[in-house]
């Protein structure tokens, strides 16, 4: 008998437009697809920690409950968990390396507003230009909060693959030898299973 | 008979204009004294990290030969190393707490900018002061390079003291059960030392 396949789900495969439309329109309907796709598959477990959980609920509302059931909230052993010292290690590098982008990002746009005149709507496009150049040099592709940190380390204690279409949360799952399935993968990945 | 005390020593100690006069008037003349008063001790171990010995002594420039092996050079076994997750887990929320932070500074002094016409020596007022708080904001009380990992981690391998007198160091040190010694006790414990 072949191993069971474990996945454990981000939100974003869900949520995010570029990939929830592999299983629905609204993530609503994306989500309740899933969950009808897995309903007669025995091979397939499928976690998703707490913490993500109650993300996914706020775009999704809460499903009925002999289809949440399929869904196994389970949260890592985090407590007794450990990462290797050399990820740590990358990630200290990273966030400097964007902590010095961020500062460029600042400087760029306080010289951008001492060109203007203070209208209320020049200075609100250029904070807004601003706010999203400093986001993406700050925090796209990295781990960015405990719930992204939740899904690796749960990934990692169930040895299961990690289902997003988050490119921060691939890139440092595949350094602990996660592997990653994109909505298109784990879609084929249940039309395969029994 | 008692055991060694081990010490990991970080720069600040020799070069932080609060710390180093325990030792001397300068970095250089600090970090000779302090080899000094270790030369005849049996029961002080010192170690530095090579990473770190590189930023010393740019301050200090190399130590006569006899002195600078008082002071081992070891890196920590970083290959070998882990560290709990849940370190992982507050570096994580530190640092996303941190880069909002950081936007809510750059935030205000685009609008302070907004504000005043374009002469270069407001530019250069607004930017400096930009600068200054976005690195308290991001870096001050935070691990925020490789060095600084270093020192904790050869500490914990070692089951040594760091001895430093950076606050970020000291908080994040502590998290992992190391004992930290500022300049003034580093100075006691040799005093009191065979």
């Amino acid at each position: 008998m072949k191993n069971n396949t474990k996945v454990v789900l981000d939100t974003s495969i869900f949520v995010n437009p570029d990939s929830r439309f592999i299983f629905g329109n609204t993530p609503r309907k994306a989500l309740e697809k899933f969950t009808e796709t897995i309903k007669e598959k025995n091979n397939i477990e499928c976690y998703i920690p707490p913490s993500v959980y109650h993300e996914l609920i706020k775009f999704t509302k809460e499903l009925p409950y002999h289809l949440d059931i399929l869904i196994k909230k389970k949260p890592p052993a985090s407590y007794q968990s450990s990462i290797p010292a050399l990820l740590f290690y990358e990630f200290i590098e990273e966030t400097r390396a964007r902590v010095n982008k961020g500062l460029r990002v600042t400087e760029k746009y306080i010289r951008r507003g001492l060109k203007e005149t203070d209208s209320r709507e020049t200075a609100q496009n250029i904070i807004q230009s601003a706010r999203q150049e400093y986001r993406i040099a700050l925090r796209e592709g990295i781990l960015d909060s405990k719930e992204d940190f939740d899904l690796i380390l749960l990934a990692k204690e169930l040895q299961a693959c990690l289902s997003t279409s988050d490119k921060g949360l691939i890139k440092w799952a595949q350094k602990l030898g996660i592997s990653c399935l994109c909505a298109e993968e784990l879609k084929e990945l249940i039309k395969n299973s029994s």
